[in-house]
């Protein structure tokens, strides 16, 4: 059975995040999740997307899907976990939660499918073996 | 069986969503659908956004799921077209699709499920039939 | 005395622009004008931003003013006229102006200072002669 | 002779930031300045915008200048010192650095002119003395 580790990030709301509603932007979730990923791959994980990108691989988006529980507001910070759900041949299921830091009460959650691409054609690739071995923690 | 009219919009890409990849950054495909239904509210169901507001309503984003076929890219246009997959008391399930003007290939496709709620309250309201009839179109 | 042209594009407001004041964000003015530039660069002065990157140059911004006079609403459209203001060795001067599409009232007005640069080394670099007719127009 | 205290923020480069060039958004360095004044207006003021709205007032941009001397990367980090530069009856301008965190290296600098507003109205308001006050620090 496996079970891959949670990390967490912390998020600081922005001004320029909040919408018209008041509230931080629906399609900012993503970004929140997209830099906690960020700082997990290099300070959780120990490769960095620079990392990545020096080996010539990138990570795309295939698919994503979120649910929205309750805002962020302009003096709220987001605490987003993250852990891996499934590493397949190609790529990995990362699913996340955003809390709200003072009360920690879940704002989002859902799960992101990465698949790894060769940096140069763009299509798909086969993640190899030390790589798998840095994600299976 | 019901079956809801699809509408669509053009929306044009702009330098600042283009992100590090040098294609639309993840996230703006969901503004650029936010940006298609207000067009499209207004344009084709006749009820724009401010006269939902004006009625002390709004709609709120509970779930939502994308799939990313191809990027879109700074010379490109996208073509949004969005229907409603079903009405629910509270809220309507919307489907879309987003296409590049140029070649009419799909570049990515999901949905979004909103609710429609109290503006001063924020909690979830049961849709008025005159607002119902206006989208069963 | 060297006058140059005024060329104008329209930008779409999109609901994503719009911020917790209920109008368009002010550092999205400077992505309204980028937008226009990039519009005007390819269709009114024939060399377009990617036939720059490929000849191995591209354009950072120096310095920047703007005059903000009245905001844009979510229901707006807006008219970015822009027109060179000063052509040095290694840069240009272009001054803007935005106004509402419905009312043509000034909504903000400024000018940047672009330096062209040496794509690789990032160094700026003196604008070649055929260039520099390009834009002498 | 008047002379203001001058704060510091750090604020973080999320990779939503980055565009095309690979460097943080020329127009992302005002959310940065908007970021770091949200914040000292509540800690180094002991004023928040919040206390603002409260009141009924608002504060909006008359005009704003920036520089760019180098760009922060996907792996910096923005240290913003803003101070207040000239109070006058109906406004303040702000003069601001922005620094990388790494090499204390100077990013931009720059100036916002604020106007007070009446929040309903929109209109400029003549600063009351204790916020005069608050801001003489």
């Amino acid at each position: 059975m496996a079970e891959y580790s949670r990390f967490e990030s912390r998020v600081e709301v922005r001004p320029d995040d909040i919408d018209m509603n008041q509230h931080v932007h629906n399609s900012k979730y993503f970004d929140y999740v997209l830099a906690a990923r960020y700082d997990q791959m290099e300070r959780c994980y120990g490769m960095s997307m620079e990392a990545f990108l020096d080996r010539g691989y990138s990570w795309v988006v295939r698919a994503s899907y979120m649910e929205h529980k309750r805002p962020l507001r302009i003096e709220d910070a987001a605490i987003v976990k993250t852990n891996i759900e499934e590493i397949k041949a190609r790529g990995v299921k990362v699913a996340f939660e955003i809390h709200k830091e003072s009360d920690q009460k879940l704002v989002a959650k859902g799960w992101l499918d990465y698949t790894m691409v060769d940096l140069d054609s763009g299509r798909p690739k086969t993640i190899p073996d030390d790589i798998l071995k840095t994600y299976s923690v």
